[in-house]
């Protein structure tokens, strides 16, 4: 079968308005959004349900035409963009976008891949319950994005990762089959967990069409508070105290160091300073209740013991929603400050939090010999061990000759992380950026079980070539 | 190599102490607990360290000769129990028993596959910490076999199965190499996440000698009540209103109809009735929080509203330790009651929480009009949606021919559940009891899938042949 012809059989599939095949067309959906990657598709195949979806994988499987499943195509690591070749297919999933149920006494929403993150919190919320899964994308993320890289966001101290808010999945396996595992269980030992090796496969394995997703009942009371310390290991004094008080009430827990409460305050200077005077580091946490009272006078009583027993230097707890909002505006305009200070050298890396304090001092350290005067960007999810690390240009230096050396800066931190027990990705994936580096970090024995799966599930090999693997 | 020589090498391997090959020596190993399953074991070999399994591992697959790792025996499907033919090893854990580190900061334990379950849940306490996996086996059962069954047990409503306790995992392979995924990290988006598939798997994809385990803050304050119910939709109605409520704090919500009460009371007659009259249903619920006041007080407001709005007929909440303690007597002896009533046939089930009520009405029908007068004890983790749906012969009828009709029975529920999306096994496994049954239930594509994860990790099948595929 030839390009024209199974063009032809793809528009018989979904309709020819939904086979892009135009490069001015294609081009948005084979480049990701950072511009990273640039790829190039033989086309963009949209189609509007899961037996399209099988209809389509099918084809491909029978012509052996690599498939790269989208979503929202806000991935950081390329897993949704094709190579140059021209010869892979975009399988879009955005127009599979129904919720398909709810139910509120069992807690659980059913939603196709292509449902938008915000408008499945939206739909829980309409129904008077949480969708707890909450990040930066979430207004043009897709959740089958969200389940193919397992994503995390700011409430995974309370409520786990993807993974942990899906009961069942549908997925239309390599050979075009359907995989129909759409169960609202919370508890099911019948066999291998099949929906594991899906979530976080980042489209290597299957296309994840649909999913059975956990509702919680929605906090009605919350309390955030900004605390100062006088370095990283009592920030984690700090978090064992207030767990051991809070239990699950707490729902986030984030560090900064001065530094970044400094960039973030220089580039958005409308951003009221929250404590009267400057300390080392500090803590934005949160406590949230399903009880309208008590969790304020919590918050206070236990920040107050911290206080005394020189574990907190000072602390403020918000007052009203817009100084709570102001507070939670330091911490999510981190971003946008650094990259208003110039580029600088990510990295999304997880450390057992018990050795938080330690890695941060030894990689500081080793950083600094390598390049004297390099500011450290370190802020994060500290409550889940993740940490965002991130290294910008020595004041006097070039940007971009800081830039040009990546690679070294990349090898000392994520040689480092492998030292301390880490992750050298907490929760972006591999995608084409990091299947090279993991090789690296990973075990021969491991990565030979991720092959011998990889085979098992795709023998032709035809689900996203070139991703994780 | 012929049997002796086999033996000579084991031997060579832990040390001829550890190799049992005498029949009076095996025979307990090699029969379930509950008698149900008498098998033959070529011989019981318990190494006492990772690197001892691995090397019998190893001597197995050069041999072709099947294992079937076992921990504690208190499996109730003959998931560690061998065959009849004599030419499979147990591949006993018991001996891999250190408790290897506990991290307080982290909230991590790192154990051996051969730990009893109580004695983690007491490494943790002493730890000032809660390991909240907890089962009637506790005494017994050894932590490898809960992660190999995914265990439940009361505490799954808030704390979840064995599989959302556990960070990481070292196995040994078919192959006899060692998987060293011991990791402590809440996030690792790095490839496929590869203990999930040896949790659950009981034994047939590799043995597992060591895992990662989440700890939690301990609570400090309960709260235990026994709540009166016209009927189960109300319990369903109640359980939502109890989670609006109290959000996590409800670590326990289990149902009882009233002929259960009654069976517990007449086999444990000092045990006091906990309300004044009888109801329909009773639901037996624990509120669990991290600080010491207002658990009663919210337990005593909440179930207020229930009785006020007619959703509870009563409600009585523990005013002692002791109180609470005889509230989940009730609970807890249900089993040994109905054992003393005489035999049952016994199905651990799992519905989505919506379909509780109507599943329990349309079943009870289909075996009352099949057997005309069966009583149906009816009770479990209805918060988990796990029923344990247990049919005993109508008081006039011979138990005996009963039991003989178990097969007709079981058709019954099982084809039942299926309908109602349920799960016929919700925390017991497969192992060789439902491994037949299961096809019935599950689509051929779920079994291919399966059996070509299976092929991939053990393709020489060596590993507890004839268990769950």
């Amino acid at each position: 079968m030839n390009t024209e012809q199974l063009i032809a059989r793809l528009a018989g599939l979904v309709g020819v308005a939904h086979v892009l095949t135009d490069e001015r067309e294609t081009t948005p959906f084979a480049t990701d959004w950072r511009k990273r990657w640039f790829g190039k598709a033989l086309a963009v195949v949209r189609p509007a349900s899961t037996s399209e979806v099988a209809a389509v994988v099918k084809l491909c499987a029978e012509t052996r035409t690599a498939v790269v499943p989208q979503g929202g195509n806000t991935g950081l690591c390329g897993g949704a963009t094709p190579d140059a070749s021209g010869r892979q297919i975009i399988l879009n999933l955005s127009r599979l976008n129904r919720v398909r149920t709810i139910d509120t006494v069992n807690n659980t929403l059913t939603a196709e891949a292509g449902c938008v993150l915000a408008s499945l919190q939206q739909a829980a919320d309409d129904a008077d319950r949480l969708f707890p899964l909450s990040l930066a994308a979430q207004g043009s993320c897709e959740i089958g994005g969200n389940l193919s890289t397992n994503a995390g966001g700011v409430q995974v101290l309370r409520y786990g990762n993807t993974r942990d808010l899906t009961l069942g999945l549908e997925v239309v396996l390599p050979s075009g089959e359907v995989w129909d595992g759409l169960r609202g269980l919370r508890k099911d030992n019948t066999g291998y967990d099949l929906k594991q090796l899906f979530i976080g496969a980042e489209g290597t394995l299957g296309v994840i069409t649909a999913a059975v997703l956990k509702l919680f009942p929605k906090p009605r009371a919350q309390a955030t508070a900004f605390v100062a310390l006088a370095s990283v290991p009592d920030a984690l004094k700090l978090l064992t105290h207030m767990q051991s008080r809070a239990g699950d009430r707490l729902t986030a827990f984030e560090l900064m160091s001065d530094f970044c409460l400094r960039l973030a305050r220089k580039h958005f200077p409308r951003l009221p300073a929250p404590l009267a005077a400057a300390y080392p580091q500090y803590v934005l946490l949160e406590l949230s209740d399903t009880q309208g009272e008590g969790v304020a006078a919590l918050a206070e009583h236990a920040l107050g013991e911290a206080v005394e027993a020189g574990l907190a230097l000072d602390a403020t707890l918000a007052a009203s929603v817009e100084q709570a909002r102001n507070l939670w505006q330091l911490r999510e305009n981190m971003s946008d400050a650094q990259a208003l200070e110039g580029p600088n050298i990510k990295h999304d890396i997880s450390i057992p939090i018990s050795r938080i304090a330690e890695f941060i001092a030894a990689c500081d350290a080793r950083l600094d010999r390598a390049f004297p005067g390099v500011r450290m960007v370190t802020f994060g999810h500290v409550g889940d061990g993740n940490l965002h690390y991130n290294a910008a240009h020595p004041e006097a230096a070039d940007p971009a000759a800081f830039l040009g050396r990546s690679d070294e800066i990349n090898r000392i931190v994520h040689d480092t992380v492998a030292e301390f027990g880490g992750s050298i990705s907490a929760e972006h994936g591999l995608g084409q950026y990091k299947r090279g580096e993991i090789l690296r970090y990973k075990s021969p024995v491991e990565m030979d079980v991720m092959r011998a799966v990889k085979r098992a599930i795709d023998p032709l090999g035809i689900m996203n070539p070139g991703k994780v693997l």
